[in-house]
């Protein structure tokens, strides 16, 4: 009894502490208004006179910024490049299209935000459009105004000895034609902009006298492509605004309106719970708010968007005045290149290791929308994980020799942990003994076949904010420890080598997920298989996200728009 | 004795009245919160039954949006034309420039300020590219997309009974070379947003780290052209927030930076009192912004601006990362047109009576920075007011004729009013007695010359937002009460005809103007030559701009915007 308590201790320490370590951290967050991007504020340390490593970072999204104020170590020389100088809170971007909360309250000059940290961090406001891995060398490209005589853009390079990317992903259009023409997308602070003043003019030009109403009706039809979180979010903010702010303004438009949610799949949020998707889909059938469900758009046009229903072929067209497009990411165009550079063809982001380490280059650093993790598989690892804990080659392991490896089997390779919970299984040896029931020694066939469905149980990654931001805490963590790692590394054994891995491999904690729906109602779905619906849910919400807000400042802004938009509505000036 | 005051009483209860009631609506306005272009909330009128007069409003500027705000009779449908769907504080506009306060804060939309009024307003967010006088009929086209097979913009026409026509000047760049392309102007949100923008982007460049230190210092000098009280104000918020805000998170820049501010004149705010003028040119001195005086700009080029001395006629060139033009106003294209129909030919603005009635027409307004009051000049007029006057055509005016028209006169000719303050004389007669102390009646040429020095006190209205909002008060006034003053007329006796004038004609009631001159300093000048200077004056400015608002909304957002600046400094994220 105390042999197996001990052993569970030991292989069930990871899956175990994550569950009420997120738990613990969504109740802090929502109290103390820190989080998992929790802000530093540490001095230099003295002392230290050995030559700086200089550090390039490529963006200043979840992945970047995070990694940027998780950044403690005072031995980098950290010089940072991206096309926008603030960091921006995307999940709030569908509030921002119809003025819920405006721009400037969800963003943070990456200056202000590194400032205080007492390492020292440069930024560049430029695009990065090469990156020369053979040289050590990024090649950038300042943004904004052109030199108007040459047309000629500033260009400078710049050296690195670790090159940390995190530069995001693209809207993903699958080649659609028409897409990138005229629709709009909702990645970034411009565009959610440029949306929010489209929906007013549309208004306006609706109310144009002279206006047939068949016009009007072309007009004032939105339809919004993706049945994801942020189509699903922003359906319903556009709903509101229309109903709650619009409305008042515009009665006369009203009837007009018409909101159209087009999803290929055969539901709405298909990544949350079935009970979600069900009252989502319920509540927007009330709301009025079209659902398509199986429509595959084949083509935006101007003023149409033509659809292809899966279970019937037919193909339908709909007039619009807007369209917004939100499938998916896809890579960016300036790491395809890279990716080429590297022998990753056809990926749609930048293969990783687990360490978060780029395949085919040992200091460059990938992390967020624009990297995946190729985990790898435990049947592809299992002669050797056999022979590694064969220590006297004997062809047999005995129960010790397993308990010596399984740790770091479960650290190297976390799908074994995800089977093992799913299966209810409290340890590594009851796995064994299910397989074999006879002894207490195993050889490698049944070793691979107690292993065999474990890599099931591998999934990739989900492209969110959490993911992003978790990666840069992780991978700071790293540069700050670096030297102390070098010397006593932690990680697990390396199965393929020859001592320990330097750092433990990234893994992921996820703490759930909303899906605001409009109407003061949001759906949750919490760590634990914890569901929750409702206004309370919207409150859980409210204050989430205001703890997770990445500065004082944008938590007063954030708070204070929401208390204007009670108050006073949302604003439709066409500015 | 008697006789006097009684005299006195009719004589300057105009001018008596306007100093006290200026004072008392400062405070108020401080206090309650309400203002000169107060709030109207009324119902609309049951049991009207004759048809409705149609009033077309051209813009929504000071005028426009403070005629519809105070229109209470529900006589007339109202149709609103203005390629800008908000109403915008634009006092605020420098304040925006920088973020102090939000581009948000100050705007509101048209339709939330009239929906409540019960009046029957109709909006079009359109330009009025034409007007046709004779068919009563306005040519509009709806600003924002145009379609994008023709190109063409929807265009529509509408007939009026009644136009009001508050489309507002144009910045005047008096044809200087390469102004249009290369300068930003200060008169819309739209442009205070791009100032913005581009003051980021010029930092964000300057620390490109390949560019050589000549090219920082273009980057990061600012000139600004027009000493007014806008120049001089945007000027101010610019080293604020370079020297409160950039300087922190762009400390290796701060050294570059140069602020410019070209006058042709011989000093900054030189409509204000000298001691203002001379703390803020002082003040400027201190603050090192370098104010050039004397300096006609003659080019403006992509990279530098070229001024002329005019005290020595040297011919300088200025490097310049970004020029800000803000000197006057002045006439807007599309109202050239018309003023030609008119035979106005050559003037800045369209010309009206003192009723604001355009001249060469009986059924349209024009009122703030679009038009200019073409104020009779009292000796055109002598004639006929002798005449008047002189009841029993004896030649000579005995006191009591004259006591009959005094009243009218000084209603009529406010110039007169002046020229009596101004002269420190209690009433109009010891204006005659000071002329002719032997006698008590008065002959024409005696009447001439006692009158003779009136006309030299005439002078053109500012083009303020307080000129503007006074006479959308009046007109409205004037349109609320029409069918009552038809028959019960008001104004003074039509000296060239018959009876009396409908109204009475607009009266200007100065109230004071500020000059914010940075660092918590600001300058005013009060009716009745008050002289306020320092950090007391910063926080009545703050007082009068919160009361002035006009929703509770801008002025929630405003004060919190104040409150964030003081808090968390001004945002420059580059968005």
């Amino acid at each position: 009894m105390r042999w197996s308590s001990s052993f569970f201790h030991t292989a069930s320490r990871v899956f175990n502490e994550y569950p009420s370590w997120s738990k613990s951290v969504l109740v802090c967050t929502v109290i103390s208004g820190g989080g998992a991007v929790a802000f530093c504020d540490v001095k230099p340390e003295s002392g230290n006179e050995s030559p700086k490593k200089k550090v390039v970072v490529l963006g200043t999204g979840w992945a970047g910024t995070s990694f940027l104020k998780n950044m403690k170590s005072t031995s980098y020389d950290i010089h940072v490049v991206s096309p926008r100088n603030y960091f921006a809170f995307t999940p709030l971007l569908p509030s921002v299209t119809c003025g819920t909360v405006e721009a400037r309250s969800v963003v943070e000059p990456i200056r202000s935000i590194t400032r205080k940290s007492g390492v020292n961090i440069h930024f560049s406001e430029a695009e990065c459009y090469k990156i020369d891995q053979k040289n050590n060398k990024v090649f950038c490209r300042a943004v904004g105004i052109k030199d108007k005589k040459s047309g000629v853009q500033e260009e400078f390079s710049i050296d690195y000895d670790y090159l940390v990317i995190g530069m995001g992903g693209r809207s993903n259009t699958f080649n659609t034609p028409g897409v990138e023409e005229h629709a709009h997308f909702l990645k970034e602070v411009d565009e959610a902009l440029k949306i929010r003043r489209k929906v007013v003019e549309l208004f306006e030009r609706a109310s144009i006298p002279s206006l047939p109403v068949e016009e009007k009706k072309r007009l004032l039809s939105f339809v919004v492509v993706g049945g994801g979180p942020t189509g699903v979010e922003f359906s319903a903010e556009l709903h509101d605004f229309v109903h709650e702010d619009m409305a008042l303004l515009y009665p006369e438009l009203k009837e007009y309106v018409k909101i159209t949610l087009l999803e290929a799949g055969d539901h709405i949020l298909n990544m949350f719970d079935k009970r979600i998707t069900e009252f989502a889909e319920l509540k927007f059938a009330r709301d009025g708010i079209n659902v398509k469900l199986g429509s595959m758009v084949v083509n935006v046009g101007e003023n149409e968007i033509t659809a292809k229903e899966r279970s019937t072929g037919r193909v339908v067209s709909i007039p619009h005045g807007m369209v917004v497009w939100s499938t998916g990411i896809g890579a960016r165009p300036e790491l395809v290149e890279f990716m080429k550079q590297l022998g990753q063809i056809n990926r749609r982001a930048l293969v990783t290791d687990e360490w978060l380490r780029v395949e085919g280059s040992d200091n460059i650093y990938a992390l967020g929308d624009c990297a995946t993790i190729n985990q790898r598989k435990v049947m592809e690892d299992i002669a050797v994980i056999f022979s590694k804990a064969d220590k006297e080659s004997s062809g047999k392991l005995v129960l010790q020799e397993f308990k010596n490896v399984v740790g770091d089997i479960i650290e190297r390779y976390p799908q074994v942990d995800i089977y093992l919970k799913k299966n209810q299984m409290k340890d590594m040896a009851s796995l064994l003994k299910k397989s074999q029931e006879s002894g207490i020694t195993v050889d490698i066939e049944y070793f691979k076949q107690a292993l065999s469905k474990v890599d099931s149980q591998m999934k990739n990654l989900p492209a969110t904010a959490q993911v992003a931001a978790q990666q840069g805490v992780y991978l700071a963590d790293c540069f700050n420890r670096m030297e102390l790692c070098e010397r006593y590394p932690e990680g697990p054994i390396r199965f393929r080598g020859v001592g320990r891995h330097r750092f433990r491999p990234f893994r992921y904690k996820h703490l759930g997920q909303f899906a605001p729906l409009g109407g003061e109602q949001t759906a949750a779905q919490l760590p634990g298989d914890w569901i929750s619906i409702g206004q309370s849910t919207q409150w859980l919400w409210y204050s989430v996200y205001t703890s997770k807000q990445v500065s004082w400042r944008t938590r007063f802004l954030v708070v204070g728009d929401w208390g204007r938009r009670f108050m006073f509505g949302r604003d439709s000036s066409q500015i």
